[in-house]
């Protein structure tokens, strides 16, 4: 006996409660459309600190302790921390966990991480092996621009396509008691690469993994696109979105009437200069943590498929003349069981 | 209504069984004093690729195509695929993974990723979430030394603390039913980070990693050293070895008749030059699914504790003047169940 549900989705049958969410963002975030969802808006990226990454770790970590006490809960009665960032070795996510003395498991999905972490710390409590777990996630502009294309010194246009990293962490604790909003479903992803080489429109190199997840999960649960109010993916950006419509197409899902992604909605590409839109871990997880959560509180929505996105490259990669394998992992979120 | 015991360890209650085991290694490691046991050895470290990475990716990707012919199944029957290598953004793992159109939930442990990988499949396939997963890590002594410390061109000594990036992969596929031997007990570890800077000494910054997991996992099994017939960590060479040794004795743990480490068994120090043993995440993984699972057939060990070992720095917190945390994640595996 398992929990499958077709080929890819487990539904959870003790389905745990997102007890509590935080989010940090930089200063540009705190500009943005989202700007009044935040918890915490940065004056600077440093935070006071010496270097992007050591900023980077310091917004992981508050953000988690701060969720946390938003749980009502210390450090002492989290079982597990699923946490992973963009960096080289994780670093900004193995630094701030010095500070946790708890159990951790470190991730490596890109932008998918808020997806990936939040499906491993439901099976922990699904499956009886934890009451509270973490999951949580980071990025940070300068240190994503130095590490994947260039330092900011030198001036490097961006191209259009080009998506902006988000600066922040989002983090949430699960927990088996509660009354919602539940997690009900996961479909973790599958690696899908066709072919895109262009490490300047990750959009395109991600979507035909966000499809084939959102494709798998719908039939999987056998339900139609519209029994969500909401189907976001995470930093797929104004290209990636629009090709995730018409792949989805092809299949015969109409997702047109309410599907977007955090990448879109994160920034104002008209003032901010975002071009194709934000990206980057935290991108989905503030979006989340944030916009989605604070919304379903309100009523306005009781059931979202949130799909973080991620772009498996690295510099290397793209100079040994490789393609962009992308990943997608959907999360269901309700705010009642059915 | 939960499955840990005391702090850290989860008692699985359905344990999965290992169905089958692969290694694959490099030239060096055939050479070494577990020769006989690995399935392939390779001739040379390229195996036809013309990059180190593409190398890795391509022994990765054997290695888990091979672990799955061995257990009489095929690539569709595997629900879950947890893997994670030393790579910027794992890319060895990731694009292995393009071939395998298996759900995949990427790792980054550093050389914990054996440990890390085989406790979440064990959970997975506990929690009643698969029948069939594949738990699997690689490392490339040159895409590792590329990376992490100089180019081989130029020629660097390396220093008598300094360990050898094992180049090999090993995989593992646990499953639902079976006869053994079982993954009994998991002990998830914390990041531990008591300061030591000396990135060419990274037996001594894991050492205390895996000696907290050690000790918490006997305090909460409540179980002596001599339950098991094997205890051995992932690479702390001889350095580190002693370290903990050391550490488990003031807590009254006495390991010196039946523990060893992965790094000190893989190499013969005298005749092949690997200063303070063998490291990376293949090193865990090659001695398991090669010398300790052999082993464990031919009855000479029927209780073995298994605990990879990861130190978490990248070479930009070196040079940010950052101590290396460490972490160790302990795998109970059992011929019997109690």
């Amino acid at each position: 006996m398992w929990k499958h549900l077709g080929e890819q989705t487990i539904r959870l049958e003790s389905p745990p409660t997102i007890l509590a969410a935080s989010s940090t963002v930089g200063p540009k975030e705190g500009q943005g459309p989202l700007a009044s969802y935040f918890d915490v808006i940065l004056e600077d990226v440093l935070w006071g600190e010496d270097t992007w990454e050591k900023a980077e770790t310091k917004i992981l970590k508050e953000t988690i302790q701060r969720v946390i006490t938003k749980a009502d809960l210390t450090t002492d009665q989290i079982q597990y921390i699923f946490a992973g960032d963009l960096l080289n070795q994780i670093v900004a996510t193995s630094f701030a966990m010095r500070e946790f003395k708890v159990p951790f498991f470190g991730l490596y999905g890109a932008c998918s991480t808020m997806g990936e972490s939040m499906a491993l710390a439901s099976i922990m409590i699904d499956g009886g092996y934890a009451d509270y777990v973490v999951a949580a996630t980071s990025s940070h502009f300068c240190s994503a621009e130095k590490q994947f294309r260039s330092p900011l010194q030198l001036g490097v246009q961006r191209s259009l396509t080009a998506t902006w990293t988000v600066t922040g962490s989002g983090a949430v604790v699960l927990s088996k008691e509660g009354l919602g909003p539940y997690v009900t479903h996961i479909t973790p992803g599958k690696v899908i690469d066709l072919g895109v080489k262009d490490s300047m429109n990750l959009g395109a190199t991600m979507a035909p993994a966000a499809a084939d997840t959102i494709i798998n999960h719908l039939l999987d649960t056998n339900r139609e696109p519209d029994y969500y109010d909401l189907i976001i993916t995470g930093d797929l950006g104004v290209i990636g979105k629009q090709l995730v419509l018409e792949m989805a197409q092809e299949y015969h899902y109409d997702l047109s009437k309410n599907y977007t992604d955090c990448g879109v909605e994160i920034f104002d590409p008209t003032t901010q200069d975002t071009h194709a839109g934000g990206s980057g871990c935290a991108c989905a997880a503030v979006t989340l943590t944030g916009y989605i959560l604070k919304e379903m509180e309100k009523g306005t929505f009781e059931k979202v498929l949130f799909i973080p996105t991620g772009a498996l490259l690295s510099p290397l990669s793209t100079q040994q003349g490789e393609s962009v394998p992308g990943v997608a992992h959907a999360v269901a979120i309700e705010t009642n069981l059915e």
